[in-house]
């Protein structure tokens, strides 16, 4: 890619890291796994093909865009004060993925200079991707493009939410937890990445999720504010480096839930 | 179809009613919804495209086999004391559907004299689709067929387990419940007819759910039982009727788990 960095050349780059995530990680969808646990007590499993995908596309970004850092979930960092540095995530929804759900998704994310720029979501299975540059988004499946624009909803009673799993808010989150759960018009678990594309797409309103890596978010940014939506942390900050994340398609009810998250810490 | 009701004959008839349920109900995916609250004091959407896809297939029916049986989720049932019924849900898992989320299906299933002797479910946004006779199960996409096998997994400890929502289990059913999402390996929610699914294809090892109707669940026996799973009633019952509904994967895991379910009743 050598010194051509504007944001086609970007795009069409980060088209061709998600083509050689995707061709290395679909082997390995719904074939037998070895599940390896990172965690001792927990289940947090990475699968030979998060793996693959992630060597996949740091080869390729080693290849043509040497000077560009890159933080990715299974290997180490690598020049992280680039100005341009891509953070990945294969398989974001790994317990999607071993479920045989197509519900994951591969996270591509650029930061330039801290900032997420621009983001696509891939899911090979189901063969959509998404993508935004903060200033739109759109996704692509079956060979037609379509724009995505979040929808106004500004009270949470209305509001269609979005959360990993309830069980994961934990002491002086669960009430404020429970009180949005019980407001909201309805919850869905489970939702990962598709959660913040369907927000950007105008069909949930809301994702709540604590504790994500910078992996898990820096992709999906500029796809929810290029949508026209807001991603914060659950006190305001910017979401770069992942954290306590709220994602909203109205950002009358972001002001709104954010005064509600201020709860917590008093 | 006239008197042609052997099991191939069947099976490309169930074919031809997920192909036209289908073409129904995709232009409704992810557009604007008008959404009907069927439950005054719940959220139970019927969507436009839900009754579409259910009026194609009953007019195949009515057409091509008007000496058949239906029994919809969305109209009413008619000639349920014929020797073939077919039971209907041409959206099974509006809350994805409403999300967008990719993961609700139209359940094909085909009783003989009360029995589910074959069922097709249809997700027609990801382009597979999946079989079963009872004596086998498969699945198609892209052009492929793969044959499904549940797994070995005996105990609960092990097992992936798939439910709607935690919170639909009440009163009597909750410390029984809490205590197996408490032991499973792992919890999914929301998975509807995918869970089934996904366990004849041998990722989920255990679904539990309670109130299921008929067309929630009849479709998904065939294809469970025909990949060697077990599908019953919390009471080791027939499911041809739906009820309180588990399925698993391993024979020996049902038979614990129906011991375990049994305390409900004490």
């Amino acid at each position: 890619m050598s010194d051509n960095t504007d944001t086609a050349a970007l795009l069409s780059f980060a088209d061709r890291l998600a083509d050689t995530a995707g061709a290395a990680i679909l082997p390995h969808f719904r074939a037998d796994l070895d599940v390896d646990n990172k965690l001792a007590d927990g289940f947090d499993p990475v699968t030979v093909g998060d793996r693959a995908g992630e060597a996949a596309m740091r080869a390729l970004i080693e290849a043509e865009a040497p000077d560009h850092g890159i933080l990715g979930e299974e290997h180490g960092p690598a020049r992280l004060d680039a100005e341009h540095v891509w953070v990945l995530d294969p398989i974001d929804g790994t317990r999607a993925f071993i479920c045989g759900l197509p519900t994951w998704g591969t996270l591509i994310g650029l930061r330039r200079n801290g900032r997420p720029v621009l983001g696509v979501m891939d899911q090979p299975f189901v063969r959509e991707r998404f993508y935004g540059d903060g200033a739109r988004a759109w996704r692509t499946y079956d060979g037609r493009e379509t724009a995505l624009r979040t929808r106004a909803c500004d009270r949470l009673e209305d509001a269609i939410f979005c959360t990993t799993h309830p069980r994961l808010f934990t002491g002086a989150q669960c009430p404020v937890y429970e009180e949005i759960e019980a407001t909201v018009r309805t919850a869905r678990f489970g939702t990962d990445c598709y959660g913040y594309c369907m927000l950007a797409a105008g069909h949930v309103d809301l994702v709540i999720e604590p504790g994500l890596q910078a992996y898990d978010i820096v992709a999906l940014v500029p796809i929810v504010e290029g949508a026209g939506g807001v991603v914060t942390t659950w006190t305001g900050g910017a979401p770069d480096d992942g954290g306590d994340i709220i994602a909203s398609g109205d950002p009358r009810l972001h002001d709104a839930m954010l005064t509600r998250l201020a709860r917590i810490g008093t």
